[in-house]
C-alpha cells in the first residue's frame, strides 16, 4: 500500500519541506512577535537533550555556570568599537520601565560579552584567580528581518561561554579545547553530524574577536549551516572592561578572553541534517524517545504485553514510551512517530503475538523485523547501537558525496549551487573573497591540508571550504 | 581559639547580614542595570540543584516543557482586565528594534498566561486535547522600585507552568496536586524547610486568579516568605483568549486553566530559612557540594589519601569535592566553607593520618568526631542523612516556636512584629484585612482547623497566618 505523502518532497522544496517538518512534527511555531519563535514539547525536548550532552562536556572542560542580567546599559556596548558595530542593527532597546522613561536607554542583550567583560574586571585580581572559566544557558535577542525558525530567529536559546586567562597560548588552547572537546565530540558522537571543523577568514569573524573556529554542517540541500563557534577575542575585551590581573611579579597586565556559543540553531540542523521525505530522524543517543511500543489493536489483551515490555525497556536504561491510543488508527500513528523520527518502533499487534513474536521498525532504513517477544528488548538496545553507528556513517557518505575538489573560482561558486567545494585559499583570498560573496558562496571556514586548523589564515597551503550557506 | 567574625551577627541587623552571606558566599552581584542580579557560580549551582528536584516533580505530574517567546505585544495583556491592571506598572517596555521605532510596542514578559494563552487556543480543539500541562523555565521581568537580590529583582529566574482543563473540578485538582507533589514535597524534603500550605484571601491573589494557593515559608527574623504559588484562573483567560474546546456531545465549552510557579527567591528563602551567624546552611539534598574533603596541610604524604578518599565519596554517590589549596590558610578555607553551607567537612591531615584517622565536621551542630579514615566514606553517607533529618527538624521547632495562637487583631500585629501570629479568619477579614496591612502585616494563607487548604474563604472555621513579609 502506497502511503499517502504528508510532506513536501525534499527535492520538490527543501524550505518548504522544513517547515512542513517543524509544523507535522510539531517542533516550533511562528511567535506573535515577528521573528520570535514557540517551541513546541516535543522540539523543548530535543533541547533539553543537547543541554544536557553540551553541558556535562562543558564541566568537564572546568567551566562553571552562572547567570548574568538580560539588560545592558547601552554604554557597555559602545566600548568595543567592533562590537557595538556588529551588533548595533540587531539591538531590540527599552526605554520605559517602571511606567517612566528611562535615563539611559537599556538594550536586550544580543550576547554577553560586554556585561561579563564587567564582571571578570571586578572578580579578578591575581594569576591566582586564572583562569576565570564561566558558562550560562540563556536567551538573547537579535532581530532578524528574515527570521526562518531555529535558524534565524529574534530570541534564541544558547549557552554562552566566556573565559579569562594569563596568556594568549592558554586562552588559544581552551577555545580549541572547547571546539573539540565541547562541540565536535558532542555534534559527531551524539548528533551523528560530520562537520567540518576550521578557522573563520576575517571577514567571517565574530565582532571583537580576533579569530573565529567553527563546527560547519552540511544539510541534505547541500547548504551548508554554522552549528557553533569559539572566538579567541584576544586582549580586545579586556581593554575596553579593564579586565587586569597581578602577575607573579606584581606587575598589572591584561586578560586575554575567550567566547564560544551553541543555540537552538542546531535543531534546525538535525533537521535539515538528518531528515528525509518521512520527516525527522532523530539518532538514539540524543532522543528523548529512543523507542515508541505501538499498540497495534486492544484486542486479545495485546495491551498487557506492550505495557510491559515498555517497563522492560525503560527499567534497562532505554527512553521508551508506549502508544496505546488505539482510538486513533494504527496507520495515522505510525506515521506520526515516523514523522516525529523516533529512531526505533516496536509493533505489539494480537496476529504477531498469537506466534509469539513483535515487529521491530528502524526509522532510518525503514527495515522491519519479527522478533520473538522474549527478546524484543536486548534486540532493541542493541538496533538502537546500530543506528547511531549507521547513521553517521551515511551522514558522512552523503557530506562527501557533496564535497567538490575544485581548482577555480568560478568552478567553487559552480560546485556550491548544489554543496560544498574545496579548493586553495590562495585562490579565494583578498578581493575573491568578495566577489564570491556577491554570488551567495561564502568561506565556511579554512583548514590546513591534513583537516587541522590553522593558527592563521597566512598559513601556506591552506584549504577554503566554500559554500552557500544558511 | 575565638573566630574573627566574617558576618554582621543576625541579632544586630539582619538584613545586612544577609547582604554580607550573599557578598562572602559569592551568591549573587548586583547587575548594572537597576534591580538585576548576577547569579554567581555558587549561587547557580543551588538553582541548577532547585531545578533539577523541581523539573522532576512537574514531569512526574505529567507536564511537559515549552518554550515560549520573551516578547509579547502589548495588546495581549490588555485582554485581562485584571491582569493588566496588576502587572502594566511592573513593565519593561521595547520601543525600538533593528534601528527603528516600532509600530507596536512590545512587553517583555512578566508573565506568561497571555502568549500561552494564545497559543493554547491554537492547540485545543476537542476534549481529547485535555489536559493540555505545560511548564517552561524562563527569566521575566518586572521592574522593582526597593529591589533587593533573590527576593525582588526587576529580571528573575523561574518556571511558570500553565494548564487547560475540561472542568472546574480537574483545574483545582491539577493546582493543588502542583502545590502538594511538586512545591511541598521539594520544600521540605529536599529544602527541609516546613512551609505553611494554604489559600491566599481575595486581596492576595494572582491578578486575573479566582484562587491563589501559597507555600510560605517563615525565615529566622520571623518574617514569611512566599515561596511559591498555585493558581486557578476559572475561565478568565480562556474567555479572554478564545481558548475552547468541543466536548463529547460537540459543543463548545471554555477551558479552565491553572498556572503556578516558583522562582530564584527561593535561593532567598533557603538563605535566610536556614542561615546562621556563619552563614549558609544547604541541606544535603539540595547541596551542590554536599562534601568537601579539605587537606590540612601537604605534608608527609597527605594528600594522596584526601584525593583517595575524595574518589571514594564521588564513587558512592556523594557529590564531593576536594580542597588542596594549602597555598591558603587552614583556618581562612575552614571559615568560606562554613560561609558557603557545605554540610559536611572531611578533615585529612598528617596529624589525624599518623592516627589512620580524619576528622568529620558537621555545618549544622558545627560537632567535630575523628574516624578510621577506613570507615569515613559510610561515615560520611550516614550523617549527611541525619543533617537532612535535623535541619528539618530544627526549622519545624523553629517555625513553631515563631508562631503564636492569638485571639484579637492587637495581639496579631503585636506578634507580627516578631514572627507569625495564627488567629481565627473572622476577626481579620473585611476591613480589619486592609487595618493589619496599614500595620505592614498581611495574612499570608487561610487554612482549615485540620491544616487542610480550604475550598473557599467563606468556609466556617478558617484560621489565618498573619506575618510581615518579604
Amino acid at each position: 500500500m502506497a502511503k499517502a505523502k504528508v510532506l513536501t518532497a525534499q527535492a520538490d522544496d527543501f524550505p518548504r519541506w522544513y517547515q512542513d517538518v517543524l509544523a507535522k512534527a510539531e517542533l516550533a511555531d511562528n511567535g506573535p512577535v515577528r521573528g520570535t519563535m514557540v517551541i513546541r514539547p516535543y522540539g523543548y525536548a530535543l533541547w533539553e537533550r543537547m543541554q544536557a550532552e553540551v553541558d556535562l562536556r562543558i564541566k568537564a572542560c572546568g567551566a562553571q555556570n552562572a547567570y548574568f542580567p538580560l539588560f545592558i546599559p547601552q554604554s557597555y556596548l559602545a566600548r568595543e568599537a567592533e562590537h557595538v558595530e556588529g551588533f548595533s542593527p540587531e539591538l531590540a532597546v527599552v526605554t520605559h520601565a517602571g511606567g517612566e522613561e528611562l535615563a539611559e536607554p537599556i538594550v536586550v542583550r544580543p550576547t554577553s560579552e560586554t556585561v561579563i567583560g564587567e564582571y571578570m574586571a571586578k572578580w579578578i585580581q591575581s594569576y591566582r584567580d586564572l583562569p576565570l572559566l564561566l558558562n550560562q544557558w540563556a536567551n538573547v535577542v537579535r532581530w532578524e528581518l528574515r527570521p526562518r525558525l531555529f535558524l534565524r530567529t529574534s530570541e534564541f536559546l544558547w549557552q554562552e561561554g566566556h573565559t579569562a586567562h594569563t596568556t594568549r597560548e592558554d586562552a588559544a588552547a581552551y577555545a580549541t579545547r572547547i571546539l573539540r572537546e565541547v562541540y565536535e565530540s558532542f555534534m559527531v558522537d551524539v548528533l551523528a553530524m560530520p562537520v567540518i571543523v576550521g578557522r573563520k577568514t576575517a571577514a567571517e569573524r565574530f565582532a571583537g574577536a580576533i579569530n573565529t573556529m567553527t563546527c560547519e554542517a552540511v544539510m541534505r540541500d547541500g547548504k551548508a549551516l554554522q552549528m557553533a563557534t569559539s572566538h579567541e577575542l584576544g586582549t580586545n575585551f579586556a581593554q575596553a572592561f579593564d579586565i587586569t590581573y597581578l602577575d607573579d611579579q606584581g606587575a598589572t597586565q591584561h586578560c586575554w578572553t575567550t567566547s564560544w556559543g551553541s543555540t537552538t540553531r542546531m535543531i534546525g540542523g538535525l533537521v535539515m541534517g538528518h531528515g528525509d521525505d518521512d520527516g525527522l530522524l532523530v539518532p538514539p543517543r540524543l532522543a528523548s524517545i529512543q523507542t515508541v511500543v505501538l499498540l497495534v489493536k486492544d484486542e486479545d489483551d495485546a495491551a498487557t504485553p506492550a505495557r510491559r515490555l515498555t517497563d522492560e525497556l525503560v527499567g534497562s536504561g532505554i527512553r521508551a514510551v508506549l502508544d496505546d491510543k488505539v482510538a486513533q488508527s494504527f496507520g495515522r500513528r505510525s506515521t506520526d512517530w515516523e514523522l516525529k523520527g523516533v529512531p526505533l518502533r516496536v509493533e505489539v499487534g494480537p496476529r504477531d503475538l498469537a506466534e509469539g513474536q513483535v515487529t521491530l521498525v528502524r526509522r532510518d532504513r525503514g527495515e522491519k523485523q519479527a522478533v520473538p517477544l522474549s527478546e524484543a528488548g536486548s534486540r532493541a538496545a542493541s538496533l538502537l547501537d546500530d543506528i547511531q553507528h549507521e547513521m553517521l556513517a551515511q551522514a558522512t557518505k552523503a557530506r562527501d558525496a557533496q564535497t567538490s575538489e575544485v581548482a577555480s573560482l568560478d568552478d567553487a561558486a559552480e560546485a556550491a549551487q548544489s554543496g560544498v567545494a574545496r579548493l586553495p585559499w590562495e585562490l579565494v583570498r583578498g578581493a575573491a573573497e568578495a566577489r564570491l560573496a556577491g554570488r551567495g558562496v561564502t568561506v565556511r571556514c579554512l583548514q590546513r591540508a591534513d583537516g587541522s586548523v590553522p593558527d592563521d589564515e597566512d598559513e601556506d597551503d591552506l584549504v577554503a571550504y566554500v559554500a552557500r550557506a544558511y
